[in-house]
Parts: structure tokens; sequence; C-alpha cells
């Protein structure tokens, strides 16, 4: 069976949760709190040298991690990721751009806002967080005028690495009221077939 | 033929060139300058919404960037992209690893010694873009004392991610000889056929 080592509240992980629900996979989750700096511990950092979760644990004993590589090797020969060459560069395109352009602003302003004390000086970084936030958004709200999911017309691991951070974006004090067409999208994720919530 | 819309200078683009060099493919590279704005351009955004190169024009004139999916699509059913579905994992790992870990800071580093002026307050951030850029070296120091390549015993497109912002880290103020199995890498990827150089 696999093993998640992931931490509930963490987007990141929520992705592969999400997909192992949905390609109904059953798996062991191993909390691991990176608040707690249990991502730096001896025995972590031997499972994942770059002290990062998720990490998932294969049948064989070895370890693989990147929320991005993960979901890839789930997805793997299955309908959330496409056959065709140019459908599957779409779908890492956009798991490229959420690790890119989107989580490290939306994701990174939701954790100051979470789990740093009101007085952090972390808050300073909010400003510059929050306008690069809202220009992934935009991005977003403009390809989706136009398609009903990220990589053409079905959804794919794209959608979930997208909506993992996006569905909770007003923990990172952004407005997606704004964004009409990411509201539309968020409720097609929500209803596609065996979705689960993140926690 | 394919077009490539890119910068000289720039390590995303150089992944690109590598790669196409190294497949033997023919292009047409049409230079944008990402310091004199011209990404930020209403004819840019129309090719790429997030304003960023390299961006690839396909033979049919639509428009895939990011670079990571870029190699993917280039490299499938070629050399540089394995068969296998953990193998292909792997190469995913490193190439996410470099977009998230190592890219934010190497990179970026590098931008701000190269084209900001030395009193720009950007020279701020550098303690700390060097700090985790040597965290995201230390990770492939390790790695590379049990491996030739990063996607196991060959060289991939998980290379080439990593060379193109590696090899120039000294731009970025760090210290590579610190780094001796990362060098011997280095020199295994310039030995690679069809090796070409940034720029």
């Amino acid at each position: 069976m696999l093993t998640v080592h992931g931490m509930a509240d963490s987007g990141n992980c929520y992705k592969v949760k999400l997909a192992l629900e949905q390609l109904s996979l059953p798996c062991r989750w191993v909390e691991v709190s990176t608040t707690k700096g249990e991502t730096r511990s001896k025995e972590f950092l031997a499972r994942n040298p770059n002290g990062q979760v998720p990490t998932l644990e294969l049948e064989d004993g070895s370890f693989l991690p990147e929320s991005g590589a993960i979901l890839a090797y789930l997805a793997e020969g299955t309908p959330l990721m496409p056959a065709g060459r140019l459908e599957r560069a779409r779908v890492l395109q956009w798991m490229f751009f959420e690790q890119y352009s989107h989580e490290p602003c939306v994701a990174v302003a939701r954790a100051i806002l979470r789990y740093q004390p009101p007085d952090s000086p972390r808050r300073a970084e909010l400003p510059r967080l929050q306008e690069r936030g809202r220009k992934a958004l935009g991005v977003m709200e403009q390809h989706l005028q136009n398609s009903d999911f990220f990589a053409g017309a079905r959804y794919s691991i794209a959608d979930i690495a997208l909506y993992a951070y996006t569905h909770c974006a007003a923990d990172g004090g952004f407005e997606l009221a704004r964004y009409p067409a990411v509201v539309a999208w968020l409720a097609r994720v929500r209803a596609q077939p065996r979705h689960v919530p993140l926690g």
C-alpha cells in the first residue's frame, strides 16, 4: 500500500489526498507537521533531503517527493492524465505555473496569516505576495473564460494542482469574487465524483 | 518549424535551446528581452498571458509556455525522457525541485547581480536567496554522490533543467567548488553530444 507523509492542512498534501481518493487508491497517511519542524528531523530528511511534504512512500519502500511528480505518477494511464503529447504538456504547463507563479504567493500569504503570530515581521511580505497572487489569479481567470478546465475540456491533475490553494485563497487575503470564471471552475471541481475537502 | 520566443541570456530559455539542439530539431529564435519589458507588451501577453519566456510557438500557431512543459513536450518519445512510469516521475521530481527550490533563489540572485545597478535595494534580498540556494545545491550534491545523473543512470531533461542555472551559479555569488559531486556532474553534462553553451 502507498504511504503519504503529509500535513493535513497543507494544500500541496491535499492534492495527493484528492488524487488518491478520485483514483480509488487506498493509502496510509502519516501526519508530519511542518509547523512543528518535523520535516527537519534526521529521520524525515533521510526520506526527502529537501525536507518537504508531501513525500510518497512507494510499495518498494522508495520515496517520491514533489506534489507535481506524485500527481503525475499516480495519474499516469488514468482519466486524470490525458494521453496526447500536447495535452500532456498542457497539464504540465499549468502544474509548473502553479508551483512557480501561484503557490509561492497564494499559499505563502495563507501560511503567514494562518501560522504566524499577528506581530510577525513576515507580515511585511504580504503586499508583494498578494500583488503577485492577484496576477496569477488573473491569468487563471482569463484562461477559464474560454475553457471549462485547465488542460482542455476535461478535469485533470492540472485542476487538482490549482484547486488546492485557490479554493482557500481567502485565507491569504484574496477576494475570489473578483474572479467569476475561477469561482465557477471551483464549483465544477467540487462537483467531480469522489471529491473530498482539504483537511 | 518551431519558434522559440526567448532571451538568450536566460537560463530558462537556454534549457529549450539545449534540448532542441540535442534532439536535432531546427527552430527559429525570436529574441524577447525581459529586462527591456518586452514580455509585458500587449502583443507578447497575447502569446503568454503570464508574460514569461521561454514560450514555444508550435507549427499550428499555438503557444506553449513554461520551460518544464516545453522540455517534456520536446523530449517525449526520445532518449531525453525515460519510458517507465517511476523513471518519468523522477525526471519531473527534479524539474519541479528546480522550479520551486532552485531557480527562485539561484537564478534570482544571478539576475540581481547581473541586471540590477550596484545600489539597487534588491541587493538586500541576496543573503536570504543565497542561503536558500546553498540548501538546494546541497540537496543536489547529496543526490549526485550516488548517481551520475538526476533521474537514474542516464542523462535526461532533468539534467538539462538543473544544468541551466547551476553551471552559472557563480554569477549569483555561489561557490561551486564547495560541491564537488555537482562540479563532476556539470562536466558530465558538458560532455554530452551536441552540447551548446548558454548565450
